[in-house]
């Protein structure tokens, strides 16, 4: 697939976060692709992923459909403000509130789909409702309130610290 | 402190949770405590629990008022049924619906205090509302409805399974 994802186009000193920043090596590194009107992430969970035996925990379930929501927003403002193909960083979201309902247990070991469609956009917020699948069936539905990043926590944080610092900063533990 | 964390009264061979069980190496291993009428669970994010530099992942924040809450279900239907001090396993809960309000940026770099209440027990389930706080501020709200394993859960999924089978394949990666 030549499709760039979309947590591709966020600036590098942004692309830290555990659970869709591609700069992160110890994260969950998320891709997130348009298929016309929907958003779909495809992730496999790791063995130790586990709830109760045979089903996936459901913390991971939260932070999928969460960073599944976040990347939905920018891109959905990146389309919206017609800056889709002109190879422009994208605007950041973060999470104002986040619902989720586990419709039924999540099987272990199977590639999990999220599915994601903007419901609302209204200035810098963006809701994002969410499916997340195993196996053809829904075992959570979610609704992510996205609120765009202000620019002083992007200057004030974001631009403080190179990336180079923020990578070797991660390998403490 | 001598009081055993509510997580140390689950069985073996559910304790193998990412969230909360003592037996997952991989994990984050919670620990929560009774504080009179409130539960209560310190963690210590790791620096790549990042979302934003400076500040903590929200699918991390969502994971631990998870845990917390099905923890505290567990909790608070072994003190229901007079059970909290005979030394037997706790019931089971998994999470029914979780919801997370982001208050505010949570700090990347300070221990994160859960503080959790239960708000409502009725039969099977158990409803926990809680705040997640760095320094003193309330960073984060929720709510957890957490439903009691079903016994055919359990009798399937957590019996079938050895605790030493599960330990050995949660090290495949």
């Amino acid at each position: 697939m030549s499709q760039k994802a979309f947590q591709d186009h966020y600036p590098d000193d942004l692309s830290y976060c555990y659970g869709c920043g591609r700069l992160n090596e110890h994260g969950l590194q998320i891709k997130t692709y348009w298929e016309g009107e929907e958003s779909v992430t495809v992730f496999q969970p790791r063995p130790y992923h586990i709830a109760i035996p045979g089903y996936v925990y459901g913390g991971l379930i939260a932070s999928l459909i969460d960073c599944h929501g976040t990347g939905t927003a920018a891109a959905a403002a990146q389309r919206a403000n017609g800056h889709e193909r002109d190879g422009q960083t994208s605007p950041r979201f973060v999470t104002a509130a986040l619902h989720v309902d586990y419709v039924r247990p999540t099987p272990l070991g199977v590639p999990l789909e999220v599915r994601g469609r903007v419901k609302e956009i209204k200035g810098r917020k963006v809701v994002v409702e969410a499916t997340l699948s195993a196996e053809g069936q829904v075992c959570a539905r979610g609704e992510v309130v996205a609120v765009q990043l202000p620019e002083h926590m992007m200057r004030e944080q974001g631009i403080r610290e190179s990336g180079d610092g923020i990578s070797s900063s991660l390998n403490e533990s």
